[in-house]
């Protein structure tokens, strides 16, 4: 059973279970009405030693950031606020120490950065490796929520920062380069917390998610939820190095990915460089398909290349 | 560094960073006000190969049951009902099949007993055993809501069933009689999430906590946090075999554990019988004292065991 044939079989057993008010599986995060037209957001992801990191390769104060960054990111990528998370690690006995205390140092250091409260968490000791799972809570208003179901034919499709930069880094690092630029990059990414709660404010945002397993891999869920294909022009694609196959297949880019209306998009696109004073990438299109499907073009001529992003197992 | 050093340690780094109107860490869940005169309730729990379970020692339908259980108890002890839970899934490769289907198949079917749907969750492979992470969250009155601080000089102290079952089990397990009913209730243990509900609705209930670490470990808990003492009768501790070291000092019952205004506990008790048709154990009473320590007695003769609970690290 592959990783999402599980989530799948998980979802259709829990289908006659009540949902007590929380929406289904599916987005970055769970979202729960909480009245006073306001919501909850919340998302969990674990980490775990020899399959996202190598202990020999990170300073446990860099882990202890990772960590919460790819939850806030989660958190980011529905429009709202992080507010609040939950940290269990469970230590072999040699981490018990320093290790522990450097660890939750750099997950501290984070979460003071993005005003987010830790509010719970588990410890315990470990017969094998370091394990890591961290929930991340989000508060904001109904409106804001942003859903990979929400793209509409003709959308431009827009990521917030270049792609592929932190694969190249896990690359360098896995060749013993562990001090590249990129390396830094994989073990330290930076949620897009400030972007996604701005884009949260905008109506003419659609759908938003953030990409963890690769473009190729991520809009997919987009297109799948959303009933519709893209056009994509690999050209346009801001990629690290000018490696696009990286850019595209890579994990660990943690950058936002979304789709705005159309005709808003010039007068979105000025906004946002005022705001931001950064460059913003507009690297295709949502198209009307019966198959969720990414369709790549050149310089305007259609490619067929076999790009995939990464699944667990 | 211990388990609870390192609690410690990251509560006074997050001293610094708003909460949120989230409750400070220290009892069973956090408590998050939403309005509206309600609460939400959130804890978290991780299970590791080989400190939580041995994976041929038990099936892995046990333990989606417990790995929910465990953490339904803790929702309980607030005084709530569960309502949601999110699962993380590290799994080795000879997992991903069968053995995954069956682990959450366990789950779903403690789930459905007890109407609490999975909201969120993760999978990821793992290069060494299984970890699994569960978060539960509960909604409820804010009245309701049982804190470990609340404990009262001369409150009547009790225990929601039998104590030490559990632990009598697991020596079973490692002694290779997976079969004795004992190993069966620690694989499987019963969460009390109808009698917490109820606890939760009547205002002579002032303090409450499940055992989890054992009575002697637990209790001392509220203790601290309700700055009292314990005096307990060792004869009226309800344990299993009738052995009190095990009872006392045994992890894993998941039975409640709370406080009565001392004035308000026969008519307690007897509308607690009626209501459930159990015996309910009183065990001692809290008592003035600077230090958070458990006074024994034994046939209202003081005496002095060594008895701790159980820690990680």
């Amino acid at each position: 059973m592959t990783e999402f044939g599980l989530i799948d079989y998980v979802a259709k057993l829990f289908q006659g279970v009540s949902h007590h008010g929380w929406e289904s599986i599916g987005d970055d995060c769970t979202v729960l009405p909480i009245g006073g037209g306001e919501v909850l957001v919340v998302t969990t992801d674990m980490l775990q030693e020899g399959v996202h990191f190598l202990r020999h390769a990170t300073s446990a104060r860099e882990l202890g950031g990772k960590s919460l960054a790819v939850n806030l990111s989660d958190v980011a990528a529905m429009g709202v606020k992080p507010v609040a998370t939950l940290l269990s690690l469970a230590l072999p006995a040699e981490c018990c120490g320093e290790w522990a205390k450097e660890f939750v140092e750099g997950f501290h250091s984070l979460a003071t950065e993005y005003d987010v409260a830790l509010v719970g968490g588990d410890t315990t000791s470990s017969q094998s490796g370091v394990s890591i799972n961290v929930v991340a809570i989000g508060r904001g208003r109904a409106e804001c929520v942003k859903r990979r179901s929400a793209a509409r034919v003709g959308d431009v499709v827009y990521v917030g920062g270049e792609l592929g930069g932190s694969a190249l880094g896990l690359k360098d690092i896995l060749q013993g380069s562990v001090d590249s630029d990129y390396a830094a990059l994989h073990r330290n990414p930076r949620p897009q917390v400030e972007l996604g709660q701005w884009l949260g404010t905008r109506v003419e945002v659609h759908a938003m998610m953030d990409i963890s397993d690769g473009l190729a891999s991520d809009l997919c869920h987009i297109l799948k939820l959303s009933h519709c294909g893209a056009q994509l022009e690999v050209n346009a694609i801001p990629a690290a190095e000018g490696n696009i196959e990286t850019a595209v297949c890579g994990g660990e880019d943690y950058k936002l990915l979304f789709t705005v209306e159309s005709d808003a998009a010039e007068r979105f696109e000025s906004e946002y460089r005022e705001m931001f004073q950064q460059p913003i990438y507009n690297i295709g299109r949502i198209t009307a398909a019966d198959e969720p499907r990414i369709c790549w073009s050149e310089d305007e001529v259609e490619i067929y290349p076999e790009w995939r992003g990464f699944t667990h197992f």
